[in-house]
């Protein structure tokens, strides 16, 4: 049986286990204050260009949602999001749980647009009870998205244009950032991301770490103050030197754009099997995660061997499933699978 | 200029006044522990036919459904709610201010059905990541709704047998509820309310009092420490003597009924005005609040002498509207209303 | 038996209630737009003598401290306040509920002093780990205090200087300020408070009204969006003209000020008799509130036709207990109370 | 330079490390559901000689802390502790910013007593406006205390039958417990543990894990939905797999037990060597961690070589500073400290 399921079925990548046992009788101060986090710092700021960012680091996704999202917002603003984020549905109302509602905007393919929330913003304001509505005070994304798509530079700019008119932050969960990077049809760099939104973060524990999130405020203006709002979360690890010592790894050498890379190529063989057995799929997607629509017996012959994750059932009575690669993906289970699929 | 906008235009019903007037100088205690609050939870009980509920009397409806809803869920539970609920669409993100997701569900007319309660939980407890998605705890109805429908005695029997199927309570907003109870498709009481909820309030702000909620607690299970969470929200009145001089005088001689009654039969005659010249309705309403669809020269004509509240614009171009009455719009403007509507 | 426990035993001033007689019937709009309530913030604002103020007006004094200091805390900050604040003892948690820490500082007659929060703030920012600590974000006195103690132009100054050193806002419960500006001690006008603080409150409940705070925002940087925080807490009464009405009357004619004076003037009549039998005096008040140690004998004679509060046993068995005065105090019955006293 | 500053200065016992190094290209389901946390659950259970007990695996102790008291308390309801607590100090509000406000006790030592929860909760139900009051809702101490003391089991079951004479829960913070347990002083198992509390957690982070706490809920009737509740915090791990196998290592062959009495032996070998030089201690602890009282020359000498914590400066100008020691302690260092101490 092999794991398609996800893309955190492993433990890390060989090169940061390496790091931490090399690093790990090294006595160092705590709370995010030691040596590798500064050098990861760096790293990160180098890669991003950018000299004024602030990087923080984390432990996972829900946590640095939650964080970031508490540390922006005011008590009475909402923040704006697909109605597939991940935020709305699968973090237990962990937004809500800080008293802030997420406000969905209607996606079919997991993106929204600069449209929809200039006309979202438009009709708040203009709305004569407006100060009984919750206010929008900021845009949340995710790239790529839950579905596996990803936004260009030329939505990413509109995004943020519409963001700017109405003086709200964008945010970006990068929680599978790489593989959004990694993508054939990506033209975003980390640089153009310092740009383009207010707040970003680059995911590690889909991506070759153990677990961590690398937290990069870009707007100067909503650095004040956050580690305190880390550390009321619990979001403030006390060996912080694990998640320095990881992210200094996946940012040496090129080994996080290395990985995902890999990652991505691989889906794409996936999915051009599935698509060779003339398979349609949920969503186009281009990056590490996959959304073949297989019948009851297609899906059958595959559990044996593969686990995957069911999305939904079609109208037409087939599955929507998800299979994952993973930096971890050996190429022998990839060539495997292509194989059985081929079967089909 | 006559306001039909809304159903809390003016102040008080003459003998509320009155009561307050007659009190003013009197001393007692607060907090809702004086004599006036003690007969007005006798008459509210004898007219439940009830000895086991508990009253408590609140300042206004979005405070009590704050109140309430806070007071019944734990951390990681939701509401669900039509998705017209007041409390998702215009109470400013009040629930989720106290970490509670609002979760919608689609309506039509502004009611929910049993059915999709009983979907909607099946399906989360069902849902192999059920622990990442806010699980439902209670549900949220308004009766009438924000749509002027009322609940039949079947449907809520439906609506309260699939909460009790997995153990959810079930709040009926009554800020209108003497306008319900009015409706000449009504075939609920109150004593029939006792054994359908578990929590329903009773509203006096647009039904002859100057402010005022009563809630009923008709579940003995959550009627533990109500009173500390009225507190900490801040509804907790000091001068509570004032709610207690206005819903005894409400439940004293019918009054209640008798100016809801005419509240609605007053609305009826508007309806019957607006479909005698051919006017369609957004919502099928035989309450106070009634929704005709006007051609912008119709509504021109009306604006010149009323007030009404703008509700929707049509697909055809024509305008949804909304005319109140309530337990003080008198004959008089209404026959002139009804005269200049047939002129149109 | 006359109540002296509280001041807040009868309705409201008789002007106030032929004021709410008289506008009665009228139509107005709701939610605090209403023309009463417009001249009354005029009134207000011309007392303050001040044109950039805002003025909102809410039901109550927990529900005011609530909003106000959700509105302006960030979520890692907590309020400073006296450890005899009531915030931090008698609202039900109310500001932690909105998720804020409450930080004490000692205080024998319920005043705080500027270079007690000189020191506070200079400990928090020197503190190696000042990250792992509530912030101080605000500054929260009540005028009078809880003890009837107020503050002096130099004393109010010097705590303005100190919050300016850290930025941080100074916010004056003023539920009883009318019994502190008539004291004979006060040497501080509402124009003062508009230079000396960001934000305090004229109260209404305790000072003549049914109910009602009248909150001046006196910075204009946070001002913005006060109204959403309103309607968020279930703070913005419907018919906020019951609002207006009100205040307008308090503000006519020096309403407020001629009943604050007369009650003060009362007060000290009974801590007169009191002092002239030898009794003792748990804190030196000069407002409406006294607060005299009596035996158990003493508090017998009295207990049989007067209520006051209990506030604590005296290491010595003794009582210290509560009488307080207020706009409603008829000449007589302090008059009565006072012989019964000099027979103590 | 050796730290002896904190006990989280290393990354983890090489026994973890290993078991991390073997297991981390294994493929696992997520969130806490794969095989080593169900076999480290077990080792826990079998330990605490209890069936049923739920066990969970968090990451750090401030998230845990807050999970579990948000799980516990309903909204009106504060947790007692002593005024040393961490939750109380240390943690940025993180109990405030879900709602509740913390109820510090005094204490001189950081234990507090059955009789002091007494006296708490007689005090608040009698009280006349107790409604205005938060009210006590569970207890929380730490074992051992931020200041190195511990609980006796007389002293804990004493607490214990207060807590249940008011029908609240007992939470014990144990991110040392492993230390507690090592003490020479002790006389508690965990088996004791599961019976004189409702919850608890044994510490990982400090006690030769990487990260982790494993929080052990004994009261079946606080079980429910407690994953729902960790979700929602970001406190639900994605590779819970290195909880597990964490945790599975520190239960095997008793390595838990074995490395904390380690800890403990020197630190008070440590203590020893500063009472053989006339020193005074702040606390009298005997666990890992020491607060000796040091004259400004005596530190300046030890600076040289060592890094501690302050602690306090002393009335007569000395300081109390806190040297620890863990898990990673090398013998070598602390008999070169003792040298050190011996020549001050």
């Amino acid at each position: 049986m092999y794991r398609f399921e996800c893309d955190y079925a492993e433990g890390c990548h060989p090169l940061i286990m390496d790091a931490l046992f090399k690093t790990n009788s090294e006595q160092h101060c705590g709370y995010g204050n030691d040596i590798y986090c500064e050098k990861a710092r760096k790293a990160i700021l180098d890669l991003c260009d950018c000299k004024t960012c602030a990087v923080h680091f984390l432990v996972g996704g829900t946590q640095t949602n939650t964080v970031v999202i508490n540390h922006i917002l005011r008590p009475h603003q909402g923040v704006l999001c697909a109605n597939t984020g991940h935020i709305t549905i699968h973090e237990t109302g962990a937004i809500e749980a800080t008293g802030h509602k997420v406000l969905p905007l209607d996606s079919d393919d997991g993106t929204i647009t600069g449209k929809q929330v200039l006309d979202y913003c438009s009709a708040h304001f203009s709305d004569h009870d407006f100060e009984h509505i919750v206010q929008p005070g900021m845009v949340y994304i995710s790239n790529p998205t839950e579905n596996g798509t990803i936004y260009t530079k030329s939505q990413l700019s509109e995004l943020k244009k519409a963001c700017e008119q109405y003086s709200i932050p964008l945010f970006i969960d990068g929680a599978r950032l790489g593989y959004a990077l990694a993508s054939p049809k990506n033209d975003l760099t980390l640089s153009d991301l310092c740009k383009l939104c207010d707040v970003f973060y680059i995911g590690g524990t889909k991506v070759g770490a153990l677990f961590g999130e690398a937290v990069v405020i870009t707007s100067t203006a909503l650095q004040k103050d956050f580690r305190y709002i880390m550390k009321q979360h619990g979001a403030m690890l006390a060996k912080g030197r694990l998640l320095g010592v990881q992210f200094l790894t996946l940012f040496t050498d090129n080994l996080y754009t290395d990985i995902s890379k890999n990652a991505v190529e691989l889906a794409l063989q996936i999915k051009q099997a599935f698509a060779s057995v003339g398979c349609e799929f949920l969503f186009d997607s281009y990056t590490n995660q996959q959304f073949p629509i297989l019948s009851d017996s297609q899906l059958e012959i595959l559990s044996k061997k593969y686990s995957y994750s069911f999305w939904k059932k079609m109208p037409d009575g087939k599955n929507a499933v998800r299979f994952c690669t993973s930096w971890a993906t050996p190429d022998t289970a990839v060539k495997e699978l292509i194989s059985d699929i081929k079967a089909l």
